[in-house]
């Protein structure tokens, strides 16, 4: 696959719209379409085209893309993809939705000679911007080598991880992992700002150690000084810890911590605070532990 | 402080003859002691000299190191220290205990005109060979400078975190992200290997992105392969857990990650499995998981 | 309502073949219709008729009543009753499933002209058999009264809980309850065997003071035996939870102990103890502290 | 043991004050001792003796009974009662304390010839005033039958549950249990008012079911109302709760629902309603469920 590849693009938000970009900027002929029309100027003035519909956009496409919110929307979009495409097609779908509906997509279009690839990301928009994102892919091998210069233009790290929904269960995991690190080092901050310590002292020892980790690192000065803004919202990761604890109950998995975390998260979002960063899970364990006069 | 500075070192086992070690070869006149003699002889042959009692080694020490096993064994032996040693002796336990008791010792010695440090470490016995543990200190900014020459010696990161007690803190927040960080990526591994993703690829796309931890890091592939060789002993991240549950409670700060791990890492032990490494918390995750055919 | 009332009865099973006997012995004309036939043999031997299919049982009956196991079943029947039941017809759906499942039957129907109620049971298969099901009854209130005399052939404790859904959103939250008080049961035996004392003297305590409740009236005494045969089977309180969990995600509703006994009831699951008693999440506990040398 | 039987009363609160009148009334010669005068004074009205220090209650009992806030308060009196006391003295202490503080108690005074008995209880200030306790005592088999006419002036539930300290495992058992159940049934009461069922109606079906207990036969109604005048104080059943799970962790017994209970009492007390009766836990239920607008 070379350019002028003819990659079609659907979703062209937060994340989609610098993702479509990057790759009219490696050489793709990209359309692009999305529900608002300003995300399409957006992409045209960076050198893409414009779709007028998710039919305009597949029709000739060698590569179709979709980047959306959550399960029922890729569903939504799936079936007119999977009429509308020609034999050969590939069809990566990068959002993060539920591996199941990622199988049953990749089911439906086999029947129709349509390849498809669950291809979701984590990076955040960050990563979308400067072509960085980590990918992690489910599919068959061939069309994961396929997808090659497409996704390389995407992101740094691309691992292919398994079947179709392969990439997605990875993607739940992922999500799992850091929103208990969140609540890990949520946890240790009130306990050391509780009991006198230096707290940012404290934090830079146990990042040292065997406790470090990645929200250490990159957000443990936004959480001591409490800023909240996002980065990732409190109302995905809450969307993805559903996703999560599902494909662990359908397995037979048992996740004490995902499920406990799972809760936190829904507390954090039924409070209000469903669009700050996933970091106010420190909020919470603030106010459960009685050390929030003002936030409540 | 400059050698040959005294220092009485009381405790050689895994973590402290190596300990002891690296001060006498860095200049230090080291005497230890211990309840076993073989731990002594180490010490006299790789240079120090041997003490026959706690008094015998406290009584002309500039410096006197503690590195015991849990907190009745600190309070076991530092009111001897305090009666035997001479006004400005500087005594830094490095023990991991509660830090109301390294409180109560700060306070009992400081009527005699003696100073102490509460000085945990984490690195393990990898660390304490390589004179490359990370320190966490609570007591007064003077001492912890004088302390400096002992402690470098021994650690690469040394980090004074507040007043007495709050070394042991740090420590106990330490223990509480480390295991709850074992068991969140040991539902990880479990979730992935349970729905036929690989498993290993899987945790380097982890490992890269923001769920990255340093378990990850330097335990994935131990865990992967189910190797449970300690490494840091179930039985003491159990005490430690102990530990920093009930700093949590004292101080009024709710952990329900923490208690959830602490139940799991009581249930490890409560299994048989204390003598394996903490990373043993998979096993069980397993088992919850019916996925351990040889169970145990 | 009145004999001889006509009563379309759909899956005639454990819970649903006693319950169209009932109706039989009130005195109602009761068409019943299983996918097995031996169920509608039974029926037929207890005064009632035999339907050839669920068509042939809706469309003659002034009232039809489906009892079957999960959402999906009540969702394959519920549009074929919608279609070929007559306007006015009453539809009782006893089965236990989502709320919104159950709100959306309702919807349809009402477009035909068909009324909905939602009127799960508790009680078990002895409650059943006995005409003493407790129902709870989801729907507009004089549907609920028109259902009177139909439900009393069936319960002794009939309460009208709200709109559609509320039926199945009480059901719900019982379910919660009962799973975490059998956990609380069982954790409490485990913890008095574990420390020497008469385990059953100190149940009849428990039992006799704030802590009483119906597992300890009831299951005690099969729970120190370790007996384990069902009555409710994991599986289906599995099941139940899963639509609990569900309810309160949606309602943004925080439920940390029902999360917590989700996954245990899981676990017990996973290992293979599906079919036994719910109470089985006493062998859980027992694994988990250690107890249960032949077990695991 | 018969009347004129001397019993040393100590500890004259809430619930030693109506305890010890209803030994007077039951026609002991009771012989009081506390702190505050004022309770004295009132033990003197109802017809007993004032006691002027502990000793002075102590040296001519026959019996003496302890009922204090904590094990500190026991381990307080306890020597002072063993060194005053005749031989052949039975000291039952009917206070809530750790198991081990029993044991040890009874294991000191075994070595002067005094009989002792840990016998806590439960059924609250009501209880106490109408002597209609539950009492579950630990010792031996002849204490327990010589402790039975002064038991029976308290309590109409009285339990031998095994060896000294087995009447305080029950009581941290039933602790446990009667935590959890409230909080099982604040998240039921959450989780229907947040779906617009009617709440009343579906706790009276879950009253009458397997979810049944006591906290909704007694508590359903003040928990709706939100009424938390207590009844029994969120402290002293956090207090309670930290012994349960001490007991627990020594006895290598998990308890994930006993865990999180804790927690969850532990956050309701930092939030300052330590003095509300400990259904309060609604109110946490409901602020993480963002539906207490005014209370946080």
């Amino acid at each position: 696959m070379e350019p002028k590849t003819t990659v079609g693009f659907i979703g062209l938000g937060i994340m989609g719209g610098p993702m479509a970009a990057n790759l009219v900027r490696a050489g793709f002929d990209v359309a692009g379409y999305n529900r608002s029309g300003a995300a399409v100027d957006r992409l045209v003035a960076a050198g893409g085209r414009a779709g007028d519909s998710v039919v305009d956009v597949v029709k000739d496409a060698d590569v179709v893309i979709t980047m959306l919110p959550d399960t029922p929307d890729v569903e939504a979009v799936a079936g007119t993809i999977i009429d509308a495409g020609h034999p050969g097609l590939l069809y990566i779908d990068m959002s993060t939705i539920q591996p199941q509906a990622a199988r049953a997509v990749a089911a439906a279009a086999g029947d129709k000679g349509i390849r498809v690839l669950d291809a979701p990301v984590s990076g955040g928009e960050q990563g979308a911007i400067d072509g960085a994102l980590s990918i992690m892919v489910g599919g068959d091998a061939e069309d994961v080598e396929r997808a090659g210069p497409v996704l390389a233009a995407l992101g740094t790290t691309i691992v292919h991880v398994g079947p179709a929904g392969a990439g997605q269960t990875v993607k739940a995991a992922n999500q799992l992992v850091v929103a208990g690190t969140i609540e890990l080092v949520a946890e240790a901050i009130v306990l050391l700002e509780a009991t006198g310590v230096d707290a940012a002292a404290g934090l830079r020892v146990l990042a040292g150690g065997l406790a470090g980790n990645r929200i250490l690192d990159r957000k443990a000065h936004t959480m001591l000084a409490r800023e909240f803004a996002p980065g990732f919202r409190v109302d995905l990761h809450h969307k993805d810890l559903g996703i999560g604890l599902a494909v662990a109950r359908d397995a037979g998995v048992v996740v004490p911590l995902g499920a406990v975390v799972a809760q936190l998260m829904a507390a954090v979002r039924a409070r209000g605070d469903g669009s700050l960063d996933h970091t106010a899970l420190l909020r919470l364990v603030e106010l459960l532990s009685g050390r929030s006069g003002d936030r409540s």
